[in-house]
């Protein structure tokens, strides 16, 4: 049901988008909007805009389309009618949830449960999962220090006030360069881009180094273990530091991959390193698949690449797996009701759609595709970047979550248009990198579309 | 299409609902599950459970069910093959719109927007919708004081660290009892229950009164006006003194009607003065309809009951709205791209629903039925209170919007309870109040098809 190539018909945004993007402009800002989309048209890899161009499509809405456009099996699924209730009905989950809730939970979330965890509590973006996950440690946090968890009067009087006891000075910890979400408990947590946090009010936590390592990883071994190990000592120290100030640190907030701050890899060996520094501490250890999660490194989490049995206290996800939520070991359950709840909770709408997109991951082995398309296009890049040395470098990845940077943030910009009209559509990450997200149904002939496109980019540079 | 009263065949929960409630708390805390629900049987008013009871449903998944369960226009509407695209391709609304999207947003949002606003920006709940909306408030502050939108190198490298004066110390000011959401920034502003915030670090943001009125309205008016004039006094002494302590109010937020703290009404006047208030200050002014807005309150927007022009600077919504969002001035806009962003932006999805959703209030003149229901509803709580002195009293309301409080919390409870087991289903809030949230469907007969049970209850205790 694939396209077979993209089609280009005239430059991007054409004139439909530039009329609708005029429309809107009365409405929203539009700074953001590349093109307006005929999401009808559009199919598998392939997104159709309003012009009629069809574009291979290796960004997916910011890396959030699982299995490309219009799958016949999710239209088959929404045009059933037995599901008609659950799309017009949609219930307040917490406090009312549908009868077959618990299985759909089985069959979908819980059946790519990470390791140690069988507990699941969905949310409905990535904002809300990482804020909600928050408050989880902080409970389990004041719970651990309290040695009970009953409250004392003057907690429950003071929180009231935002004020200590009740509103603690506790803190997350989190990396430079990370992002977890725009919402203010995961704005704090997040220092990608100063455009993302400018004139938001923010909380006093400790942000600790990110280490920035050399690619192809395997030929630095030792100089990016050296750069792991620095950045370990700095994280212990921030934590020792904002413990004495009086702000200790409930949780630590990590991407496997960070991805909006530019497609920064880290090893095993630190994560490793970062969880006992996590548990030497008191600390819970949240990792962050909003991004990373739901396939796209050839594993269901990229922190599976770890080979740990106990790699987390808490693991969020949204994105590609449609539902928010988050897994979190036993004791990282809020040990009352309404500690974490709001109206929805999730949708199960989304949830339907969810289990639905597992079943043809498994189908179609969707995770081995991944991992071959991966090889061909990281090593396609490894060849472009020896081509072109003077705009390409450091280019790396895991699965098909790959990136490579460019010269500069003018070139990287020129570039993403310049492939956009030849019909890809590629996102940019941090300064000067660009990031490929393709769908899971990314295949290796679509890798060979994309380099040729960006080869014949590259060249007319 | 509804169904003709409610059917009781188990004390709820029942043992099915029991069973799946034993089930889900191998997964989730279930401390906050009432029972379990059969939505492909519930019609209407009415919500069927897994048990097979059939309940008048008073409370409507909090609030956030327009136009009662499986309503034939929705079912209509989800079985057209038209709009499959719609469900199984969630697309980056913020930056590849679909096609249909502005014309959507104007037939739908914009089609009741509040006086004076002619923007709107989707979110995907209540809380997103009023994070973002604060910091609207913020950035639009920022430039204020700044007098141009060109944040310094400071405000720039400082924002990435979180600290002045990239992230300013400023405040949301909110009121004792208001309720504006669970996530962090949002939690700083609710002030409705312990449980809500205990543990979780917050903001030094000031909290001004809201008006305790007593009840009927119209027979307190003087006592009502001193109350009122008193907590404008108060709310303008907390905004001189947090700007004198470095952490200037940026916005004011406000419920027209608190809803989970209590069901606290205040008249026209006081939302007039506060508003004045907020300009005299140069605060943004914000009136969260979350729960007011779509309807209960006989218009669209429950501020539409003062009568004023320029109502709010910002007006967010979610729940009925089954999308999350807020209006808002033109100055409120943020000045770049990529400042009020995130994934999704929304859900098209949910814009479909609510497009025909409005169109099935106009086409049922929905708004006259709330507001004839409502009065059947109220006078009816007003009969009862003279009835039952010594357990209800301070019936209030707008529209179908209406509660009454019950002597204690005990007591409260019990009759939720009972009324449940009776076959009504009502929610809770505030220490002691008893909350009515129907459909918009609720009518007349509904109304006494209520009382008559309500009445049962009260006169076995
Ligand atoms: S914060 Fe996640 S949907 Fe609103």
């Amino acid at each position: 049901y694939d396209y077979d190539g993209p089609s280009m018909k005239t430059s991007v945004p054409g004139p439909r988008s530039q009329a609708l993007t005029k429309q809107l402009g009365e409405i929203q800002n539009v700074g953001a909007v590349n093109f307006f989309c005929n999401y009808e048209e559009s199919r598998g890899n392939y997104l159709v805009d309003v012009d009629n161009n069809r574009m291979l499509d290796v960004y997916t809405q910011i890396s959030s389309i699982p299995i490309g456009y219009n799958h016949p099996a999710l239209l088959k699924l929404m045009a059933n009618p037995n599901h008609l209730s659950t799309l017009v009905n949609r219930p307040a989950l917490g406090i009312l949830p549908p009868e077959n809730f618990p299985d759909k939970l089985t069959e979908s979330l819980l059946s790519v449960s990470p390791s140690g965890m069988t507990r699941v509590q969905t949310m409905a973006c990535g904002s809300c999962s990482n804020e909600n996950a928050y408050k989880a440690m902080f409970i389990w946090y004041r719970n651990k220090e309290r040695g009970h968890n009953m409250p004392s009067d003057e907690d429950v009087s003071t929180c009231m006030i935002n004020k200590a006891p009740g509103c603690p000075d506790l803190s997350i910890l989190s990396f430079n360069g990370g992002f977890h979400g725009r919402t203010m408990g995961c704005l704090a947590t997040t220092h990608s881009k100063a455009i993302h946090k400018l004139d938001v009010p923010s909380f006093d936590w400790p942000m600790a180094p990110f280490p920035r390592l050399q690619y192809p990883l395997e030929e630095f071994t030792r100089e990016n273990a050296q750069e792991e190990a620095r950045c370990l000592e700095e994280t212990e120290d921030v934590i020792v530091k904002w413990r004495q100030k009086g702000n200790p640190v409930a949780g630590i907030v990590i991407e496997p991959i960070q991805a909006e701050g530019g497609d920064n890899h880290a090893s095993p060996d630190f994560f490793k390193g970062l969880r006992n520094i996590a548990r030497k501490h008191g600390c819970a250890f949240h990792v962050d698949e909003v991004q990373t999660g739901g396939g796209a490194t050839g594993k269901y989490w990229a922190h599976e690449h770890w080979g740990m049995d106990d790699p987390a206290d808490i693991v969020s996800f949204s994105k590609k797996l449609l539902t928010g939520g988050y897994y979190h070991k036993d004791e990282l359950q809020a040990d009352k009701p309404y500690r974490i709840f709001n109206t929805w909770m999730g949708d199960p709408s989304k949830n339907l759609l969810l289990a639905e997109v597992l079943n043809v991951i498994r189908r179609e082995n969707l995770l081995e595709e991944v991992t071959r398309s991966g090889k061909a296009l990281l090593n396609g890049l490894y060849d472009l970047q020896a081509q072109y040395p003077g705009i390409l470098s450091r280019a790396r990845g895991q699965g098909t979550f790959c990136a490579i940077d460019i010269c500069d943030d003018a070139t990287r910009n020129s570039i993403l248009l310049k492939a956009r009209d030849k019909g890809v559509l590629l996102g940019g990450c941090g300064d000067r990198s660009i990031r490929f997200r393709p769908a899971l149904i990314f295949k290796e002939y679509h890798v060979h579309i994309f380099l040729n496109i960006f080869n014949d980019v590259l060249a007319e540079h």
